[in-house]
């Protein structure tokens, strides 16, 4: 029996990350203040421990890996890279498809790559709470899994309208010990503000992050944590494409093209980064691995936005950066892959797309959700639906492989499983969902509203 | 970094399943059909197929596992076998804790064991449809993925009230394509008599059984499956504890105890069997594992039950088995762990019971989900109501080791996965949950419907 599953022992898990931005052309751009002027690491001390403001402008290519937080990675990885030969099959399609699965994780995504550095960083810095904000719930779960883990408090910011839809995230983040708040809530100023005007205010994203920085900014015991955008959460994530790399050797095999879901870029960041390295040196094969960045047609930020210096959040709270973008207040349609519901890409994604080292496709939604369907109907996994985005684009190029007769390797990364879901399955079979297409007016409305600076 | 996790290759998929029935001191007591005599095999053919007869009946102690069931079991096993070192420093016990963690399936418990191998046979046999009857969900979810597998139709007839209040399982098997009913349903005589009763009766497995049988019974395209209590799924379950044992030689040590939940007993049968053979032996060390099957306290079947014939199902459908029972129309109180409250325990796990190779423990409820949210903050994952009952057990050895100063290794299976049951950890941290204790009065009138035979 050949093998399908492709496992690392516990001693190959990487022991450093691999930093993207030692293999740019170009020195990153760096986040300006309200002023115009890039903004110094000191200012963001207040939120941050050092070690990760240190990452986060790092320029060297390998970081170490902390052992404590190898030790908690362990629970889980090295995650399998998994040959879905069912799903091949189905298409007839002479081509070899291979997926990392990141759903094996306790909090079921990706997401706890960086949530437990994060948790462990902080600690070591002798903070003791961290607050963060959570829409769709993928986060919020990986920052109370990793703060239960290092004995950290950790207190949740929860989208209204997400609170009271999605409960079973909120129970798995409360069995993990973390508090979790709708908002907007009473407990800072952002949010008693928002409710004196609207008592029923559903809140947003923008005003999560708000109300966790708000908090974070006001008492010393106290950090924020991220979980997607900034360079030390893509950095934390290459350990996804670092086990990838190792596990496609023992296959004896290597891909011609990575897919990856993107929204803030983490999943992205995580499979595809550390395989710019190798296209730097020419490509591990003699020509370079296609890195595709799959977005959704209704939030296509790289595919439509422009490259411009913007803020990080809807509210302009956040510090600007130069980035794809539609615009900070560019609202994206109700789609169910609410992790890919992001008005802009990292910059370091956007630069590598800027400077023509990645790609980038836009996919619709009822097209992604009948790949996921297709994908566990094969494979047995029921995907999240932001990872259906990335089968779909791989599904997409296994079939062009059909057509033209060429046996590629496609690797793409499934992100998470969709067991807290379900719902949106539900409406799919039902026929309520909607492709929610290119909504070309209002991102042109809302790109009137760049910043002027950059 | 000394490993946690013990790993098989695909290649040490076990070949064979173990059948304990050739370990057995004394034959297996028959099944009894309504006359008290034993139910020749042939009586069943109208709904299983007869390979799975053949198993069912077979004192052989090694049954050859299918190679295309192999290679449908290798979408995820062989399962991880994992040292919960953080849980024993956590209760700073001198004892080794290590868990099979059979929620890595599709279907995120250890039920698709048998529904692979029964789909496969049933397709063998030329049938291409399937029914069954599932309660809380987990054996539903198991055979509409294994059905998908091998292109079997699937319908699940779902208590009533499971299906309005457990909607993400019910699109789970709507996914691997399967129809769920709701039980009781205008499909069957059964249930249209029951509505034309009660138009809002809310479905019991007990109805949900006779509906499943009925329509396999008067169709010849389709066929019956059953998840727990019969002979053959004991046998499939038995991968588990025969990979269990390959990966503690890999750990280099051995189990002195083996802790498994037991409803109609899949899951300790999987877990623990495979160590009656060696115990037969003397036991590898010279000292016997001992093998512990652990239920609640409202539904004590094997502590509090007797050893006689009675109904496998509520109505006094099915043939009569020997096995420890509460009786037959004993209806348990309405504990979470939806799996155990079965009214009996298999005939192969009471016979063991019953002379003396196995031993068994009832817990409460609160004690349960106590020990599941311990686990889940010391090792990640949240676990299922069912998994909560081995695991509370294994604490409790794990504790009285800290107080005798032992150092004993120590074996719990980790039967599923809490992701659909978040609703009943909500109502644990909300203090809703109850005991329920001992039901003394209820079983003793159930006890008096036992049937006059045997």
């Amino acid at each position: 029996m050949d093998s399908l599953r492709f496992v690392l022992d516990q001693s190959e898990i990487p022991t450093h990350w691999y930093n993207v931005v030692a293999d740019l052309p170009t020195p990153p751009a760096p986040p300006l203040g309200p002023d115009g002027q890039p903004v110094p690491p000191e200012k963001m001390a207040a939120i941050f421990p050092m070690a990760i403001l240190e990452q986060e402008m790092s320029a060297e290519r390998w970081i170490p890996i902390p052992e404590p937080v190898r030790e908690i990675y362990r629970l889980w990885r090295p995650s399998p890279l998994i040959r879905a030969r069912r799903l091949e099959q189905m298409l007839g399609t002479p081509a070899k498809l291979y997926y990392k699965n990141e759903g094996v994780s306790p909090a079921g995504s990706h997401k706890p790559n960086s949530a437990v550095p994060q948790a462990y960083y902080n600690r070591e810095a002798g903070i003791r709470r961290l607050t963060t904000e959570t829409g769709a719930g993928q986060w919020g779960s990986s920052i109370a899994f990793a703060g239960q883990m290092f004995g950290i408090d950790v207190r949740v910011y929860m989208v209204k309208v997400s609170y009271q839809q999605k409960p079973f995230r909120r129970s798995m983040m409360q069995t993990w010990g973390a508090e979790v708040i709708a908002s907007p809530s009473s407990m800072t100023q952002t949010g008693r503000d928002l409710l004196a005007k609207d008592a029923d205010n559903q809140g947003s994203l923008g005003i999560a992050i708000s109300e966790a920085v708000e908090e974070a900014a006001s008492r010393p015991d106290t950090n924020y944590a991220l979980g997607s955008v900034l360079n030390h959460v893509a950095l934390h994530q290459t350990i996804i494409g670092q086990e990838a790399k190792k596990q496609f050797e023992k296959a004896g095999d290597w891909p011609d093209v990575v897919f990856a879901p993107c929204g803030g870029g983490s999943s992205f960041a995580g499979a595809a980064f550390p395989f710019v390295a190798d296209n730097a040196a020419g490509g591990r094969n003699g020509k370079p691995v296609r890195l595709v960045a799959v977005e959704p047609t209704s939030c296509p930020s790289l595919t439509k936005g422009v490259y411009a210096y913007d803020f990080g959040d809807a509210s302009g709270f956040t510090p600007m950066m130069k980035m794809y973008t539609l615009g900070h207040d560019f609202m994206p349609p109700g789609i169910h892959a609410g992790g890919l519901r992001y008005h802009g890409a990292s910059a370091l994604v956007s630069q590598l797309y800027h400077e023509g080292l990645i790609e980038a496709v836009a996919v619709p939604q009822l097209a992604t959700f009948e790949a996921g369907v297709m994908f566990a109907r094969a494979e047995g996994i029921i995907p999240a639906p932001e990872s259906n985005h990335a089968i779909r684009a791989a599904i997409d190029e296994a079939l062009r492989c059909k057509a033209s007769g060429e046996a590629k390797t496609i690797f793409f990364n499934l992100t998470g499983h969709g067991h807290f879901d379900m719902a949106a399955y539900d409406r799919y079979f039902a026929g309520e969902l909607e492709n929610f297409d290119y909504p070309a007016e209002a991102i042109a409305t809302s790109l009137q509203h760049l910043p002027k600076f950059g």
